[in-house]
């Protein structure tokens, strides 16, 4: 990726817990949200269907956050967003929130493509190669 | 309902906000958990599917939540829930929220029975009989 | 207020459940996120202190929901934001929300200004006159 | 710790996403409600003032989880709690989640004693003797 993709978002009331903060938990749908307009930015999709009607999604593996400054109500955040793994089946992308020139956070998270069966089980498998192309090799 | 069904549930440090007191959007969570505690009580479910394999729910029609006293970190909640009113399709529940003799809050949800398509379009249609029996007669 | 005040904002994946709908108690959290929006930009804050160091803020008096139509993930939600009602004390706001031509939800909140003490007490008083001006008179 | 801590707790419909499993975002919840429980079990708090007043807390350092099964609504999931690592300021804590037999996830999390300032600022600074007596040496 040679140009860093980096998207915002306003902390939001209910964002914030008793310590005047943005309960930690939230940087973990922050990731997601920023992982999914990176993903419709290169016109790739997070969930769906297959031709055949197969549903397929990337669940999470893993997800780490690092946190370093409070972020507060009314904040506008900047996270840069960037792949730092991808193989045959799995994603890693990295994270980092900003407020101004405060980073706030660094995070974390490794997903896999998987198709759904009807009955919701979900396995593993090769990504689509418009996925392979667009996400860039490594 | 001859006698109330009343459940608890223990205000978590998440559900708080930077005002240090229970964010109201927690409430409507609070009423469908008491909801399906309620449900399990009679052996009913929310959310399942028929023998012929078409999934069914109760999607919500309305809700709404008069707030009277703030709850905070840590205060065990006690949830008393009644059936206001059923007809062949939708139920109507309240829910009176106490912390010790505090009235914190007093809400209200109607919700109506769907069987829910292949393509997760929804129809409202009669609810099957054992709702019917176990739900009351208004 | 002359001209109606609309905000949008795009479905989440974490806003929705299991019926693959967005889950209800998210509209809540919307109209939150839309009355603040609409306080923004009047210049008006939603929670702050005053010149002498008292903290103030808009807790919820009630908040309710007619739920229409089903919203899904990634739908772009339009949330058009009306004063019904002002006193000396409350505001009372009415949300429409749409998705293209479709109205998915009404929403009404009434919410009362209050100074909120060292020990965390909240008490209702009449709203300062920036807030009078603005929000309109009734 | 001779003994290791467990809780439970039952998934809730609104922890759900659209796959029809819970929302990963959830986990970190999950967590701080069993490191509260855990907490509680020893009579130590998690947020409160000292006897001068002064308010005091345990923010995030850093969490992370691996997700190896999903978990659906109704689950009845296990919680173990394990503490790390404990040092003069920090404390870190171990998550197994399991729902029967099956091993849902494992997550950690490290968190910091605080005292925070009449402003909101945070300070790290050594926690008081009960913590260190009750939390274990390392």
């Amino acid at each position: 990726m040679s140009k860093p993709f980096v998207t915002c978002r306003r902390v939001e009331f209910c964002d914030t817990d008793l310590a005047g903060i943005v309960h930690f938990s939230n940087y973990y749908r922050y990731m997601e949200k920023a992982e999914h307009d990176y993903f419709r930015s290169l016109s790739l999709k997070i969930h769906g269907r297959l031709p055949d009607g197969t549903a397929f999604g990337w669940p999470r593996v893993s997800a780490s956050c690092v946190f370093r400054a409070p972020a507060r109500y009314d904040d506008e955040i900047e996270i840069q967003v960037d792949v730092l793994n991808r193989t045959a089946r799995s994603l890693t992308t990295g994270y980092e929130f900003r407020c101004g020139h405060t980073v706030l956070a660094i995070g974390e998270m490794k997903t896999t493509y998987c198709v759904i069966s009807a009955e919701g089980r979900l396995e593993s498998t090769n990504m689509p190669a418009e996925y392979v192309d667009r996400l860039g090799t490594f």
